[in-house]
């Protein structure tokens, strides 16, 4: 471990390509260090006249102009910005050539050749950081920003970016303070009887504690958040459960016949559902059978309800009522729709009668909560918006359910958090058996230093690196 | 055809996001149109204060605000350029967010939410062009800096948008011009004899058609320069064709045996040669073969030498020399490089031998201008640099064979010079044959339209159309 401080700064001028790779209409060429000036002085011409010493952060428009075959290469524009008030904190320039592949790529050799050395990934955020413009927990934000597949991780991810989180960690340091504080007393008055110290301390340890626990609960919300609820389509053979990811997915994903047994393999996709992603897993039919290729469908559809977040049970509307008594144990805990297909074939009275008998039936064998019905027709898309209402609902039910004021977003995070946990247990555990003082002192220290870890205050270059090598080149 | 002023000029307020699709550091939504700064105002807050009105062409960072759902979702940076100063002549703002593809997204459809269209492709481009800040000629140009694949073609490309090749129409045009009054001098004046038409009125007729020949003639070489040039490699089956392949792109494309006859279907490839693209095609081996299939690919392989550039003819360096009479035909005209494969079999007194040997055989059969030799082992990478350096000789003497001062880059340019030339030529005939001289004028207005339509001065709504859609959106 080592202070942030003491870390050493690379100071040389580097460059790459911020903008994705490939055809568009404009790139961006980010430049970072102390020569930027200098650098752009030699190939980049405004079309203003006398416009060097350029203003900072003014737009410029002008020419690229290559000295080594003295030819004009592009039309841009360039915006210069004066460190410390850049991304870096160091003086910046940022080139918005057209956006073809090779004269993008030739601007960025040029300036390589000029003597800027090419950026390593995630290099300007990594020097925004050791420069002090943002946290750690600020870069791994705009990570999660740039990765945000939902709207709810996005605004988590700016909640993080804004200070949110930092603002809790903080509080649970000052709250690890405390206690460091009153067992060092101990320490430095050993008359004293540490046996005799006050609830207040054992208050504080539960509530950084809970508070710990807390944080790392909402990384399994957020990462959830992040890959999106696994919903899984289940029910006996042919009632239509591939019709149902088809008009749920817009397309033809699944192959529908009227064979029962026809899916095999899980068939899996993903569909935005209202902004927030969603996993659709189309199972192999639940039947007895004797065909083995269809036996090990059946095993593996288990094996998807037991992982789901939410199941579709697909029942034909016009069958028996069957008995799901088989699914009670697959069902626990779950939320459950139980999708009533090809309504279509049902006669309008029949429909309501249907209705009232399977939420009668329904109500005796579950506790309704988290059970829902829905009459569907997938082949004639009919009921499948009111399907998706009713799973938008479930899932924001599920999200609130776990939802905390801040959010932890990161495994780093979610193991210094862990870690922290783990010596302020150890430490009480030494305390409850009367072990030596001197080593709760020193558990609490290092619970501390993984509280600043997260932040970034004390840290080592390896987990630096590590966390850069994660952003893209450009950023 | 109708004069541009007279177009209909859209002025609703457009987005688009100008940067490739995909992951990157940085993206950029581009918004151009009269409601720029109001728009702006409604979801962009400046992290400085009292920022609003915003100064033009300054590099704001902010914050974006969704009034719908009243939550920060994103930082950004954000430059507003007042218009008619900027790239389409009208108010425009640029917002750079991190460049997450959902973010990016959002950030899109939000300013949308707040009453703005998304832009068609090349509508940026466009409206520079129907507000006069750019001409068609310079509009085909960024678009050809885009496409550039080559330091060649980026060029020209700015050439183009330089004016150079504007400037040579205007020449044809000015000249054009003279031929007209002349001819409608002698409409207004018919009492003079046409016959006497002076020498001048040929003389310029002939400069018109140099002119545009030379300019069609450059289209080929500029084509040529955007697609790379086409390098063959061929020889008898065995001789390490396909090590050569793999030697030259530096990786295992093609698959190689010590079984005679390994290739059959050509395998195609590019790589730049010091920044010049060009196609490798490495091909079957020639020879008297009874396998059909194998018979298949030799008729291909005298395809490809057919359609190539250069050929790289490969032969044993310890086989006895073979005769080559077979492809006197194949070679004529054409760029070979004989290459002797397989050095690092023979001993080095064998191999000074074998190259007199084989030098003085080639120049008692051939031309030797077009004809090079380069002894290497594909297998042991020697000579492999000799032959690239060979190569990129061979295409910068192609290149030069045909270069132009003014080059046209696509083929409307070229249809319409094509047409005007056509005209220029049937009004040419119409005098020889002592056909009315109204015919003659009204070849030569139509011949001027197409000059003008080239610069787009007078075009159709449907060209345009047709020319902007090629643009990406955001462009």
């Amino acid at each position: 471990m080592t202070v942030k401080s003491s870390l050493s700064k690379e100071i040389d001028t580097i460059c790459a390509i911020s903008t994705p790779s490939g055809e568009g209409a404009i790139s961006i060429i980010r430049v970072s260090g102390d020569n930027c000036l200098s650098v752009l002085k030699k190939f980049f011409y405004p079309l203003a006249d006398n416009a060097y010493p350029l203003k900072s952060r003014f737009f410029y428009t002008g020419k690229i102009h290559d000295p080594f075959i003295k030819s004009f290469i592009d039309e841009v524009a360039c915006i210069y910005i004066k460190g410390p008030n850049s991304y870096t904190g160091e003086d910046m320039f940022e080139i918005y050539p057209h956006g073809g592949v090779f004269n993008t790529r030739y601007i960025l050799e040029l300036i390589c050749k000029i003597g800027v050395r090419l950026a390593h990934n995630g290099e300007f955020t990594k020097r925004a950081y050791l420069n002090n413009k943002i946290n750690l927990i600020q870069a791994e934000a705009i990570l999660e920003i740039i990765r945000a597949g939902s709207l709810n991780t996005l605004l988590i991810a700016n909640n993080e970016l804004n200070g949110l989180l930092e603002k809790k960690i903080k509080n649970i340091k000052d709250d690890y303070i405390y206690l460091l504080a009153t067992v060092e007393a101990f320490i430095d008055f050993p008359d004293e009887e540490f046996k005799d110290i006050d609830s207040g301390f054992f208050q504080t340890a539960r509530d950084i504690t809970d508070s710990i626990e807390k944080l790392i609960e909402s990384y399994k919300n957020y990462d959830l958040n992040r890959k999106g609820l696994s919903v899984v389509i289940a029910g006996k053979p042919n009632v239509g459960k591939s019709s149902l990811l088809n008009a749920l997915l817009k397309k033809n994903r699944a192959i529908v016949s009227d064979m029962p047994g026809t899916t095999r393999d899980y068939v899996e996709d993903s569909v935005f559902l209202f902004n927030k992603p969603i996993n659709i897993v189309d199972t192999a039919g639940l039947r007895e059978s004797t065909d083995s290729l269809e036996n090990e469908g059946i095993r593996l559809t288990y094996g998807q309800i037991k992982r789901a977040d939410i199941i579709i049970y697909v029942l034909d509307a016009k069958d028996k009522l069957v008995d799901f008594k088989f699914a009670h144990e697959a069902f626990k805990n779950k939320s459950v729709v139980f999708v009533l297909n090809k309504i279509d074939l049902l006669l309008q009275d029949n429909l309501i009668k249907r209705k009232d008998e399977f939420i009668c039936t329904l109500s005796t064998e579950y506790n309704t909560e988290c059970m829902h019905t829905v009459f569907i027709s997938a082949k004639n898309s009919i009921g499948i918006d009111l399907l998706k209402n009713t799973l938008y609902d479930i899932i924001l039910k599920i999200e609130s359910s776990v939802k905390e004021d801040s959010t932890i977003t990161t495994l780093r995070q979610k193991s210094l958090l862990e870690k922290s946990y783990d010596l302020l247990k150890k430490g009480i555990e030494i305390y409850k058996s009367g072990g030596p003082i001197e080593l709760i002192s020193i558990d609490l220290r290092e619970a501390i230093d993984c509280i600043d870890e997260m932040i970034g205050g004390v840290t080592n270059e390896d987990i630096l690196d590590k966390l850069f090598k994660e952003f893209c080149v450009g950023k």
